[in-house]
């Protein structure tokens, strides 16, 4: 019998392995973003970790939900809406070119209430633990290596995130329910290059990420270990015959159901 | 005899006591923030927590460190410094009325590398807790109120972290090693509101996030402990004695020290 990590692990592999832009996973972009699958590749080679969710950093643009709603201050929340969303550092440069944005603001005694904001938001992963000392060693790792928001939650699930952000109002709704521009186009270029750099940072941040998890965390595991080679080949194989279970209940419990439930991240 | 926790908790007590103005604390405000005593007092009634570091909430506008040495993106770090900053809301708006900006932007090859910042950072609290127990407990309820950067560390401190933040490069340094501004006065009056808005958005949170911590972790301790009169007289004798000691140890401890380190927050 496989005991719940493994278990989970298993189902979590499983979906991992079916998702593609054909077959989307429940996040808003649907796929997992390409520059996270080296580190989740070597996360989840580890038998006591899994990934649970990534995004690996993005630049957006959106407006404002409505406050009178539940909408947070500074989030898309209910009723606001995405301007423009991108993963790949080679698509920010003058992303408003296709906008249809005002740039006249007018003189009125209209006070706005919702904002367009400019985000650029790092790497974040969520790793499950299958006990607390891993939990500890990656959250450990992590801090080390500059992701000092990390942290570790319920059930052995580590956040790691660090805080190389730009958060930047550059506009409001105006009371005909048009985006109206607070910033000229020299400003909007400036901020797409400082957007460019924290991309840049961000990757080589992400490397040294998995460099050092690489270094730290399987080290360590395979003296812990001391696996005999007759118990790798039982574990391997039950390993197999769970993730192979797991595959097909994921193939047919993704053609039951809907798409419409955003995760926290992606 | 006190264990190792109630040792630290009656030193960190005993250092809070004898901070004020003409006695500051090693953080570059050198004193606690107002807002943050109520909900740290609260915090520190409690037998099994004890608040580490604070920092309410604050506006800071900073020149980046030079990149050269170890500084890091966004970050004052190395060769940088702060041009203003302030946890109060009363003191945003016309921040820069007293400082000599340069308003005209060059035309020139020159590549600026170092920039401007205008931040927002939202509250940030560090608890430390008797066991892994009671910082779970405080975990969860610091993410029931949207404190949902929160996470567990090492030695059972709880970060409790919120993203409501801003964070915008304004400006950069020139040839001449002057500030130029990249936005006009009526954007920095923008950008006052917003951070102006997110004080407020802040401190209701805040609010939130103290009577929340009253009723989830007091309510269930009390249960939990059922001390006697009796042992509970001799517990705060025993917490008595070693507050009274480890202030008489501070106060030496402080009239030796230099006050040049610089912790994380505040």
């Amino acid at each position: 019998m496989l005991d719940s990590f493994d278990q989970k692990k298993a189902q979590i592999l499983a979906e991992i392995a079916t998702t593609n832009e054909a077959n989307p996973d429940l996040s808003p972009k649907g796929t997992i973003d390409e520059l996270c699958l080296p580190i989740m590749n070597s996360i989840n080679s580890h038998s006591d970790m899994i990934t649970t969710s990534s995004c690996s950093g993005r630049v957006s643009v959106f407006l404002e939900g409505d406050k009178k709603g539940n909408s947070k201050i500074g989030a898309k929340g209910d009723g606001g809406h995405w301007l423009f969303v991108t993963h790949d550092k080679r698509q920010v440069s003058r992303w408003w070119k296709n906008i249809d944005f005002e740039c006249q603001i007018e003189k009125s005694n209209f006070k706005p209430s919702r904002f367009v904001l400019f985000k650029f938001e790092p790497l974040i992963l969520h790793v499950k633990c299958r006990d607390l000392t891993t939990a500890q060693k990656l959250y450990q790792t992590a801090m080390s290596c500059g992701f000092r928001e990390s942290g570790i939650g319920v059930n052995n699930i580590v956040g790691i995130r660090i805080s190389i952000k730009l958060d930047i109002p550059i506009g409001y709704l105006n009371e005909e329910g048009k985006c109206v521009l607070l910033v000229d186009e020299n400003y909007l270029e400036f901020i797409d290059n400082q957007a460019i750099n924290r991309f840049n940072e961000n990757e080589s941040k992400l490397n040294l990420l998995h460099r050092k998890i690489s270094d730290m965390m399987f080290a360590t595991t395979e003296m812990k270990i001391e696996e005999t080679k007759n118990e790798r080949r039982d574990r391997k194989r039950r390993e197999g015959l769970a993730k192979q279970e797991a595959l097909m209940k994921e193939k047919g419990k993704k053609l039951e159901m809907g798409q419409n439930e955003e995760p926290e991240d992606g």
